[in-house]
């Protein structure tokens, strides 16, 4: 199989895009100790929660107080989600060094997930982009519905192109595909991997957000490698879903996804044993099984 | 994406690879049933059951008397899977046009299934295809833990393509490889399937047996096709496993992998709507869920 990389980055989402939709709270401490089982694993940029009104998220409200409490380790980046120009001041103000934002490549999904057209929603994202670059942030510009959306179908990649040329004259260090409802497959992904690649500048760094939806995932992710993603989002366990789109559920699980690029040989400098536990202990805490693969069987690996 | 057929072959085995560790006793009328359920679906390979002794697998006890009640269609093949001579006589009076049989790749693998070492599987392997194909029935040879086996961990692509060429020689029609123990990726996959395709003869079918154990399923059955694979087993809904394997889970569920090929414009000739209303049905006969994702989406696919 040629053209897998030698290496890759994950980033780790389970802390947001796993917790946010948990009715279960989780504590500055517990956040903490996730973060530090984490880091412990290898797991190299972790979302560490999301800079969102605490009344429509109060999964995330105690993002600023995590943030605050973090012992941060030189080689990790702790990244977090924002929505609007108050987050980025929120952020700031907790000296983040790496940012996500993104809007949809949808119409429908837009209005239904922000109550904004898609134009509305440019307009938005590029004072907080502007704003990120000039207080020095690397900033991670994503699409969601890149590959498909659950009230509309197929998505134009002339619009993801549209988009992602827009992020990449804006300074983004990273445009970020989100399949947020699953219906990507390989060849989907890697024709429009392959024609955002050829799209954006060289030095933009391509990353994948692939929900599992329809088991096709892990298939997605390998698509995605061949064409030239090199950044990776999972998320512990498979933790994980969108309550605003029927039927996703959540991202590929990061352990699954170690196990299957270390046997390919494409590193990732993360131990998916250690991770296995730290899904079990998060099994414990929220009182059921997550759908992620290899912290559930006996033997996880041949001898 | 390159490489794609445009047009492949599924045969299902939820019958045999499925029911054959099912607690529950499914009759002939039952199966036939199912049969007919997958037919109208577009099933065009049929695993009906296997000719072993009843003693210890009573699941399959009444495969005679199913292949003897069955409406044979012209286009569907129904074939079955023995283990012995004896199950190629009980198959000859069946009128079996269509025969699956196989030995291990793996010596240690190959004593704990069959008490018996490879080479004196090849030996009794030999003996049923010669007296297959000299019956004129087409002959499908496998090699099980053909990516990996549980017990051993990595087997050599050389043990395979050695009985590969063995199985050649004999005349048989396809040669399948089994990842029986989930141990396979896609770089593996791709590797061993571009070998075995350079190491036979044209004539020969290769076709991929996958089971689902660390979720890579769908991504193996790609980069199998990509390598050349024009055949695949699939079982409704996931149903399966292997009694004989710790962890081992069932095969790729029929639908999810119909839907995946679907979208990525491979023809099966099969519609999966109608394979999720029969996996429901198995479901409420089995009482409990079964691993395939497409049969337990609110909405299986966008608009």
């Amino acid at each position: 199989m040629h053209d897998l990389p030698k290496r890759i980055l994950l980033e780790d989402e389970a802390l947001r895009d796993g917790l946010q939709i948990e009715k279960r709270l989780f504590s500055v401490a517990e956040k903490l100790q996730f973060i530090k089982g984490l880091e412990a694993c290898g797991v190299r940029r972790i979302q560490v929660g999301s800079f969102v009104h605490p009344k429509w998220v109060p999964q995330m409200a105690n993002t600023d107080d995590v943030f605050h409490a973090l012992e941060r380790q030189p080689d990790v980046t702790y990244t977090a989600l924002i929505l609007n120009m108050k987050g980025l001041e929120r952020a700031l103000r907790c000296n983040v060094s790496h940012l996500s934002m993104s809007i949809s490549a949808s119409e429908t999904h837009s209005q239904k997930n922000t109550q904004r057209s898609i134009a509305q929603s440019l307009v938005e994202i590029r004072g907080m982009i502007e704003g990120g670059v000039a207080s020095g942030i690397a900033i991670r510009a994503g699409i969601q519905s890149a590959l498909g959306c659950g009230y509309e179908g197929a998505i134009s990649p002339d619009v993801v192109c549209d988009i992602a040329t827009l992020y990449d004259s804006l300074g983004v260090d990273e445009i970020n595909l989100a399949d947020s409802a699953g219906l990507g497959n390989p060849r989907s992904v890697f024709e429009l991997v392959s024609r955002v690649r050829r799209t954006v500048s060289d030095r933009v760094r391509l990353s994948l957000h692939l929900h599992d939806t329809r088991g096709l995932g892990l298939a997605n992710m390998v698509a995605g490698l061949q064409a030239g993603v090199v950044t990776l989002d999972t998320s512990l366990g498979g933790l994980g879903g969108c309550p605003f789109i029927p039927g996703a559920t959540g991202n590929i699980a990061t352990e699954d996804a170690v196990y299957a690029l270390d046997e390919m040989g494409v590193e990732t400098g993360i131990d998916w044993h250690g991770l296995i536990d730290l899904t079990r202990q998060m099994e414990t805490m929220l009182g059921r099984k997550l759908p992620g693969r290899m912290a559930h069987l006996a033997v996880p690996k041949a001898a």
